[in-house]
């Protein structure tokens, strides 16, 4: 980790152009009883908005992700992290809807995060932030929708933590939703799951530089155990087949192993290189945060513990998708949804893809979900008319 | 971590009572060239040889294991680490079978290892202590076997990384091996399972008390680093399943979750349990060395990449058992062995035993397992007389 540079300032609204922004007076009202007020949210729209309100699709993304679903990322550089997905005839054809992304509650790009300043103290919020939860997540973007004047959305769509952030959207708000496509996620965090976002967050905090999350107020950046919490969490992002199909045991920028502990291997290479770039463009505290939002996330317990209450009577129509190597959230995860909404007599589609490349399948070039969500989505939109 | 003792003086030989040791003045010719002399053996019998001298079983431990593998370990006060298998009427019973279990080289129980003192400099070795291989281990088992006057073992057995010395060991020494049994391995070690041990790897170098390995001359130890490397290879040790069964979404000492960071979940808590006993009983440095041997290990690169080379010719008897739930080394890896074997000729049975503890198996009550081992290395005893 020796690369890392010494001192990186945390990704705040400060730091880049992040697109539309707004603050609203309301308070949100959070499900661990605090309130948040203002509420500055972050977010990019592409396309149009029709005159009949009815082609909006909102876009949720996953603990790492922001509201550049489509368009060059501010920090980076690098095209948005669904342009495979969204875009001018694209599966969700912004020439067709008016999509929505906006960077969630405890988020670093703009909205209302750990790393914006505490309005009650003038000084960065830390672990004085409040911990959300998905629900919660799902509320300010309620929030954004009435701000935009949009009473329904043709679709709400996302993959891992937008998953259940769709699924939310679908049991907090089902009026509000034609159609959801949680792809590649659970209606409940898994204790594996929790497991690996428990040790990302230790190493965080066992970085010195962490210094009980007020970082910012030092001038230190607890970079290198972030970047082992990404590094950590990137393996489970992953297939082994993948893994093994892309790097194997081949050795980076050598001949033969070094008899050391420099990156002999091209997949510690890899992996360094992850993690390096991501303390760069991500604030270590958000992280905490937002895995901690995941791991609480259990839609079955908001209903006493029966998930097919979440959807009782639902209207929206649903495509599910999962990804045959995906063991983060695996299709067993996700067919436990499809029943709960079977149960309910909900229109569900379940479409399992055949890929090898793991979790990470949801933002690679993976055509039967492309063709699958185009036709879906277009469905939807012939039949409301939008 | 906060629980963590803010200094922990790593495990010497000099810490505990480490059983039998014997140093050596044979030099030990390591893999990377260099060579270890004088080289001190720590290590452990079990029952008696007999006046042939051939009922002597190897034992061969896995990463954090040690020679303690059928007697309370002096440090932490608990049973051996395969009590389950070994002993007086035991699978592996020590009323027939003269049992061997030493330390690595490398190794923190006594073995010459980093944090042993380097005779040249009067000082620990840290990161001046060569880089060793599993074939550097097997070679120093080798010469505790000279020393001991053993020319043959009736077998060799070990799990995880002690069933890849059993595997060098049939490959390195075949005149010397009557029958190996190598449990829940591999001929290779995964571009996965490398990505595992990188992090953890990277977890403590980025702790500022591990001072570039030098920590034992500062008075510091990288406790909080090698915690979290710890938790993060725990939890491949174990199955998605058994973890859902053991510790679900289930709460620790609370009725509700927190809204904060502590560990809420049962999962959590035992993780940082498991993180923060390890520190008490295992160095630092250590652990780089010795996951780097596993890394390094690929039986079929010695012999030009046909792994079967490696067998050719071959008498040894082979027992191969894998776990149905494990995924650190999962069956099909220790298949690939067996194939090997297969393209020899050799004689070789082949064991997948139906679990859902994933690799952690083979130190648990697997009773298939017991009876397996026990029956095959009963009728290799019959055959030779043993």
């Amino acid at each position: 980790m020796a690369e890392l540079p010494k001192f990186i300032r945390p990704v705040t609204a400060a730091d880049a152009e992040i697109g539309h922004a707004v603050t609203l007076d309301t308070p949100l009202t959070l499900d661990c009883g605090k309130t948040l007020s203002p509420i500055t949210i972050a977010y990019m729209t592409y396309g149009t908005l029709n005159a009949a309100r009815s082609n909006a699709v909102l876009i949720c993304h996953a603990l790492t992700g922001d509201q550049f679903a489509a368009s060059d990322h501010p920090v980076t550089g690098k095209p948005g992290w669904w342009e495979t997905m969204v875009g001018p005839g694209k599966p969700i054809d912004t020439d067709r809807f008016f999509v929505i992304c906006s960077n969630v509650v405890g988020g670093c790009m703009g909205t209302t995060g750990p790393a914006e300043t505490n309005p009650e103290t003038g000084k960065p919020y830390g672990l004085s932030f409040p911990v959300v939860t998905i629900r919660d997540m799902v509320r300010a973007q309620a929030m954004l929708l009435d701000h935009l004047g949009i009473e329904k959305v043709l679709s709400v769509i996302g993959g891992s933590m937008g998953g259940m952030q769709v699924l939310q959207w679908a049991a907090s708000f089902p009026e509000r939703v034609v159609s959801a496509v949680p792809i590649a996620c659970a209606a409940r965090h898994s204790a594996q799951n929790i497991a690996f976002h428990e040790v990302g967050r230790q190493a965080i905090m066992a970085d010195p530089d962490w210094k009980n999350g007020t970082y910012q107020l030092h001038g230190t950046m607890p970079a290198k155990g972030l970047a082992v919490a990404r590094m950590a969490a990137h393996i489970t992002y992953l297939s082994e087949a993948a893994l093994q199909r892309k790097f194997g045991r081949n050795l980076q920028n050598r001949e033969q192993i070094s008899f050391g502990f420099g990156p002999d291997f091209q997949i510690e290479s890899y992996l360094r290189h992850q993690g390096m770039t991501f303390v760069d463009r991500f604030d270590a505290n958000s992280y905490l945060y937002i895995t901690r939002a995941m791991d609480y996330f259990d839609l079955a317990a908001e209903q006493g513990g029966t998930l097919a209450e979440a959807f009782h009577g639902s209207k929206t129509r649903f495509l599910i998708v999962s990804f045959t190597s995906d063991w983060l959230f695996p299709t067993s995860e996700n067919k436990l949804v499809a029943h709960a909404l079977n149960a309910n007599a909900a229109t569900v589609s379940f479409v399992e893809i055949e890929t090898d490349r793991g979790h990470d399948a949801f933002l690679l070039d993976e055509p039967e979900m492309f063709t699958t969500v185009r036709g879906f989505l277009n469905a939807v939109a012939n039949t409301v008319g939008a």
